[in-house]
C-alpha cells in the first residue's frame, strides 16, 4: 500500500496524519505501527487519520504507536485543523472535528494563508469519581492524599509504626483520566520511578496520567507528564487542560476567563478556563514538518 | 530552504539522504541537526548527501546527528549506492563512491530493477597500533588484556593486593578505531555502563568503537556494538568488519573467501575475508523507507 502523509507536531507531540477524505486506508493498527517505528518506519508518537463526517466538518481517528486507537488528542486535533485549512480541504474557522471523546470546534490564528495556532474547545472536565474512574468515596478527590507504599517499622519503644509514602493530588478526567501532583521542582523528579506506581494504583481500575506540576508565577505553570502507556512524554494536552482545572481549583495560578501559560516539556501551552460554560480551551501551535510518501510491503499489513 | 530527500536505512542505520548532484547544500552541519531530531525534524542517525565527484562516479558526505562530519558509513554507502541506480542517476554496476576514507567499489544485488543489496570493498583492516591509533608497546594487538580498572584489597595475610578489572580483546581500524571482545552472552551485558569505559580508556587517545561478539556457530557470530559519541547502535558495518577479522585472527569463526554471518541487533551482515587481497567485503540490505519534502525554516540555519 503507497500513501501520501503529512508530518506534523504539536508541542513536541508528533504524528503521521493522511487524508482520507477521499480514500478509505484499511488496517490502520498495523499501518500505525509500521509508520511509528524509529529507524525502520517514519518515526512518531502514532497515526492519524483525517476523515469524511456526517456531523461535523470532519472526523480525526488517532491510533498510538502500539496500534491502539486512542480517543482524543489536545496537540493532534489542532494538527488536523491546520491540515484541513492549509491544504485547502476547507476555509472554515471555526472547524468542527469529530472524535471519540465527542465533536470539538476549533479556532484558528492564521498568518499568510497558514495555520500557526489553534484554540480548541476541550469541554467540561469531569470530577466525578465512577466518570474518571477512580475507586474512592470522596464525591470529588481535590488535594487528598494518596498512598503509593506502606510499610511497618518497629520503633525504639519496641512498638509497631505504619509508614505511608504518599503525595497529595487533585483527580479529574478530560476524556481520559488524569492525576495532577504540585511538586516544588518538577525536573528533580524521577519520573521512570514514580510514574508507574501512579499508573498502576490500585484506585485507577483503568491506569492514570500523572502531571507532576510547579507553580513558576501566579499566571505560569509548568509540568511533566507520565502518560499511561507511553511513559513520560514532550506534552499531553488533555494533561495541561487537567493542570490548569487543579490550579484553579486549588488556587495555585492563573484566574478565570484568562489564559494559563502551561509549559510542557515539549513547548507552551495556553489553557483557558472559562467561567460562563466552565469549559476549559486548550490553545497552542501547530506545525507540519514534512511531507513525504511512503509504500509499506504487503507482508508487512 | 527546501529540499527532497530520501529515508532509508541499512540493518536499522537510517540517514536521511539527499540528491546534491545537481545542486550543493549549504550548511549541511545544521541541515543534518536539524532533520536528525526525533518529533520536530524526520528523526534519524544523521544526513548523507550525494555529490558530484571528479575522481569517481559520486562522493558521499557523512553527517552524524550532532552536525559533524564522519568519514565513511558502511550501512550508508550501501544505501547512496541503492539511491543512484534506483533513481537513475547511473546504470553502472559496480558503482564507485568516494568518501573521506577513500573511493569504494560498491557491487549491487538488482531485483525488479531495484538494489536490495550491496556489497562494499571496505579494504585492508589495519593493525598498527600507531594508525588505529591505540597506545601500546605491542607491534600488534590480539587477545591482550585491556584493564578497566584497578582496586587495591588487603587479604587476610594483611599484604595488600592489586585486583585488576579486565577484558581481552583485539584492536583494528577500518578507517575507525574498534576494539572486539569476545563474551559468552552479549545479550547480558550492561552497554551502558562498560561501553564508556572502553571509549574514553587512555590507551585509545581518539575514543575507540567497541564490539562485544558471541560465537554462535563457525558461520555465525553475532555482536552488540557502542561506538564513540553515539553510545549503542542497532549496527555498525565498520564494526562486523572488525568483528570478522578478529574472528579469523583467532579462529573463532569463519574462513577465508567464504561470507561469515554477522548478525548485528538490526539485521543480518555478511562479511567475507579475501585472502587475495587481505581486502574485506561488507555485504548487506539497503532499505528506501519514505520519500519526502522539507522546508527548514531560515532562522534554523
Amino acid at each position: 500500500m503507497k500513501f501520501k502523509f503529512s508530518k506534523m507536531h504539536g508541542c513536541g507531540n508528533d504524528y503521521v496524519y493522511a487524508d482520507c477524505t477521499q480514500q478509505e486506508m484499511s488496517n490502520p493498527e498495523a499501518v500505525a505501527k509500521y509508520v511509528s517505528r524509529y529507524h525502520y518506519g517514519i518515526g512518531s508518537d502514532g497515526l492519524i487519520l483525517i476523515c469524511p463526517s456526517e456531523t461535523a466538518d470532519f472526523k480525526m481517528r488517532m491510533f498510538n504507536a502500539d496500534g491502539s486507537e486512542g480517543k482524543m488528542c489536545g496537540n493532534g486535533i489542532r494538527c488536523v485543523a491546520k491540515y484541513v485549512y492549509d491544504h485547502g480541504l476547507t476555509d472554515k474557522n471555526p472547524v468542527s472535528i469529530e472524535t471519540l471523546a465527542g465533536t470539538k470546534e476549533i479556532e484558528l490564528t492564521v498568518e499568510n494563508g497558514k495555520v500557526t495556532e489553534a484554540r480548541v474547545d476541550m469541554g467540561k472536565p469531569e470530577t466525578r469519581p465512577r466518570m474518571i474512574p477512580m475507586i474512592t468515596d470522596h464525591y470529588i478527590f481535590v488535594d487528598q492524599s494518596l498512598v503509593l507504599r506502606e510499610t511497618s517499622i518497629v520503633g525504639t519503644d519496641n512498638k509497631t509504626y505504619k509508614e505511608k509514602f504518599f503525595f497529595n493530588g487533585t483527580a479529574v478526567s478530560m476524556g481520559n483520566p488524569h492525576f495532577i501532583v504540585f511538586v516544588p521542582d518538577v525536573d528533580a523528579l524521577d519520573l521512570e520511578d514514580l510514574g508507574p506506581q501512579f499508573e498502576h494504583h490500585k484506585l485507577f481500575p483503568e491506569g492514570v496520567n500523572t502531571e507532576f506540576a510547579q507553580v513558576l508565577d501566579e499566571n505560569t505553570v509548568k509540568f511533566r507528564v507520565w502518560e499511561r502507556g507511553s511513559g513520560e512524554t514532550l506534552a499531553c494536552g488533555t494533561g495541561a487542560c487537567a493542570v490548569t482545572y487543579a490550579c484553579m481549583k486549588l488556587k495555585k495560578a492563573g484566574s478565570m476567563n484568562k489564559p494559563l501559560n502551561v509549559h510542557a516539556r515539549g513547548g507552551l501551552l495556553k489553557v483557558t478556563y472559562c467561567s460562563e460554560n466552565d469549559h476549559i480551551y486548550l490553545q497552542g501551535p501547530a506545525v507540519e514538518v514534512f511531507t513525504g510518501e511512503i509504500e509499506i510491503p504487503d507482508c508487512e499489513l
